[in-house]
């Protein structure tokens, strides 16, 4: 059996072993099997415990090779004392894939160490193969299995995520799911003792469910094969990484974290860049330029036209999309035309569009996306402003300020609806970022942007990011995909479906 | 009359007459006379306007002149070519101090630049200062003056907030409200054609009410009036600076914005340092910053002790504290002995803590402030966990989860009495962040924090960033001040005062 059949077992299995399974609220043998049952959707489902006759009203067997039919996945959650005896019961039961959540091993030190290369050595002679140790499961959205102890709520969709961790892969779906993004698969890998970060990539890549691959590394065990993989998938899927372990401390609390090896920063920094993956910094930025991609078609370059509620935003959006190597042309003279027309005689008069006090719309992205002088527009505040500060009316005219409000916040949307229908038909990117600080979560444009993946961005800062990203991936591909046609974004993007 | 009195006017005047008032909703004129009304407290407000006989139930004037008794100070929304006929009028009334929110000036050329000249002249033969031009007004929260056409809600409190730009102003204005802090006063200062930045600085360092002054910067135009100031000013109060225009883009959009000359950012950067101002490089930085002033003791050094959730995070950590230049010593034997006594021996033995599956709670955080070998802490997860991702049990269970899910959030709140108390104990500087990416906003655990200013930062990038700027202003304050105990927060916060 091929790597990619283990792991079809693994994303969709017929029958599950939970070993160690528990009535015990809290315990991760309970919080577990509550999940496979929940979503069982016609899966065999088997609780492993020695002491109990029934757990979750499920017969309890003593032993998985007490279980009558056969086992396609085992989760095991034991502790690591007893981790050898039930893997080599694992292997005469058949199971083709066993996840050890179980940690105290490899990244405990040498006796651990010891222990973990017994299981790799009785799974490998046993043909059957292993997540973890030292993870926290597994989910596939589509095919609605999940061995996660804790999860936030998910959406199913078109991202899949190898986590090194299983805090930070949370950290990821939680954010996710705030940000509109939607899953399909996700591992925790662990130590990864047996199957690599590279094993996971490589079966993802060729996932008709997945278009984005995230991952969260900490230290790759198979640097080179990495990077063939990612070169080869680049080009029809974008990966981005975020590596930890950067730092001397921090690269020694990985080490103790999931037995990785860090690495020099700056050598798996250039290698990426060879290889077209997509290197972002923090868990935020993995998900806003995962939201990105399936939201935005890719840039033909980097000349940057920014529109600004406010002149001091545009500022700080000038200085952010310079920081990050991005340029901001001359707008062109038909443009300058137009915006002079829309826009009141104090405009800056130049790319940061500033109006000066006049509130931003639609008509002023319209000819900034047009202009063949720009590749991608940052809009600040140029949606979403709403009517928050209108609510200082004396008595006499609280009629008016509700009636104003209600108008103003059907503009807003009517304003929202109008620059989707630009962006859809002139397939450029246009990143919109809130114009004023921590106003991009909740009310209904930021929900409505999330709808399409073109989510309204905490502030320039993120944009500028964000964009800077398209830009670097789209530039690799253009100097590497022959013919353009085929770079993925060009004129379409990843996901126009609404979640 | 001093400025020191002239600014006592503008935060306190008597009288105030808004020329170019409007019963038109949404306009200027309109927004800032509602406001003073509704906040007038017993002062005199006057409308001028002079097409219409009353205004928002005030009988209007035709002319400033017209107005019976004295004008404290004026706020003035007309279009610019009526100004220096509107101005002459002021100083002829004895006006003290006016506050110009009319645009179309230096920042659009040299027409503009001619009139605005012209205003300042007229103000200072007349012996009247003027704010602005280009601006959106100010506030003071504790005598409820407020000339902002638009305003967030605002907490009063012990910040002040001096800002070249209104829109980024209300950005800070506004996210501040969301971090639990208060304002004491709030000045968009504008093209600063007469009043200074520095004169405000010097103003709000006299100021009983302000504790700590933070300052939106384009371009100074007194630089090394600054730096004295400062350098003053810094020893008793912390002063903290985002500066933007850094880069050529930036710094022309400045220019054009509020007239602005940005200058090297390098020489900015040497001479903030030089004079103990904090430097911070976003919106939210500021007042993250702010936020940790009021609420924790400044850090003796910069070796910081790490307890985390879970170890990706940890590493995160680690990563994030070593960029800022912070150190991560090893714990003392006693720390050492009392983590073995409460965690299993799987957790990471060493600094950061992972507890490799454990929950972390105040019991890991006592030992770790305690450590002698230790100036801060910083805690990812150890608060705010709540029961979030208990929420998948099967129908029979759903009593007993709902029974958990109580016990866990209490329990949290447990925690998060017990951490304060340890921290209000301890008076070493306590960094909280989420150990979920994107949960520290909402909740009741985050809303207990920020009212004792020890935030939930959204992680640890943040909480590092944070702690490296109370590293830096507290070596800067031992390298300049004689005596320590003078230091503020040393052994006291700024604010212990509930919100």
């Amino acid at each position: 059996m091929s790597i990619k059949q283990k792991l079809d077992c693994l994303f969709n299995p017929k029958s599950v072993a939970v070993i160690g399974a528990s009535s015990f609220l809290g315990k991760w043998g309970y919080n577990i099997l509550s999940r496979l049952i929940s979503t069982r959707s016609g899966r065999q489902i088997y609780a492993i415990n020695d002491r109990e006759e029934e757990v979750l009203g499920l017969k309890a067997y003593n032993n998985i090779l007490d279980v009558p039919g056969p086992v396609d996945m085992a989760t095991i959650t034991i502790p690591h004392e007893h981790l050898t005896e039930v893997m080599r019961d694992c292997v005469r039961k058949g199971v083709k894939i066993a996840i050890v959540i179980s940690s105290g091993l490899a990244e405990c030190g040498a006796e651990g160490a010891k222990i973990e290369q017994e299981l790799v050595e009785i799974a490998r002679l046993g043909g059957m193969r292993l997540v973890g140790p030292n993870c926290l499961g597994h989910f596939d959205a589509h095919s609605r299995i999940c061995t996660l102890g804790f999860l936030p709520p998910v959406r199913k969709g078109n991202v899949a995520l190898i986590s090194q961790s299983g805090n930070s892969g949370q950290s990821v779906l939680s954010y996710g799911f705030q940000m509109g993004l939607g899953f399909s698969k996700f591992i925790s890998s662990g130590n990864e003792a047996d199957l690599h970060f590279e094993d996971y990539l490589e079966y993802l890549s060729n996932d008709v469910r997945t278009d984005v691959i995230l991952g969260y590394v900490e230290g790759l065990r198979e640097g080179r094969r990495f990077i063939e993989l990612a070169k080869d998938i680049t080009k029809k899927k974008p990966i981005v990484i975020m590596k930890t372990g950067r730092t001397d401390v921090g690269s020694q609390a990985a080490r103790s974290h999931s037995a990785a090896l860090a690495g020099s920063d700056a050598i798996f920094d250039t290698a990426l860049r060879q290889c077209g993956v997509i290197r972002v910094n923090t868990i935020e930025e993995l998900v806003d330029v995962a939201v990105a991609l399936l939201g935005q078609p890719l840039p033909e370059g980097k000349r940057v036209a920014v529109l600004s509620m406010g002149g001091g935003m545009a500022v700080i959006a000038a200085d952010a999309l310079r920081r990050e190597g991005l340029e901001l042309p001359s707008l062109s003279p038909a443009t300058m035309d137009k915006l002079d027309s829309i826009l009141s005689s104090r405009w800056s008069r130049g790319n940061p569009v500033d109006p000066a006090g006049d509130f931003v719309s639609y008509h002023c992205l319209w000819p900034m996306i047009e202009d063949d002088n720009t590749d991608a527009v940052l809009a600040v505040g140029a949606v979403g402003m709403g009517a928050g500060f209108l609510g200082w009316a004396p008595n006499s005219m609280k009629r008016d300020v509700s009636r104003m409000r209600k108008y103003m916040e059907n503009a807003d949307l009517e304003n929202v609806e109008k620059t989707l229908q630009l962006m859809d038909k002139w397939r450029k990117p246009v990143i919109l970022t809130a114009g004023v600080t921590g106003t991009s979560g909740n009310g209904r444009v930021p929900k409505r942007l999330r709808r399409s993946h073109r989510n309204l961005y905490p502030g320039p800062e993120t944009g500028a990011k964000v964009l800077a990203r398209l830009v670097e991936y789209s530039e690799y591909l253009r100097s590497t995909v022959e013919d353009t046609a085929e770079i993925p974004g060009r004129g379409q993007t990843l996901s126009t479906t609404s979640i």
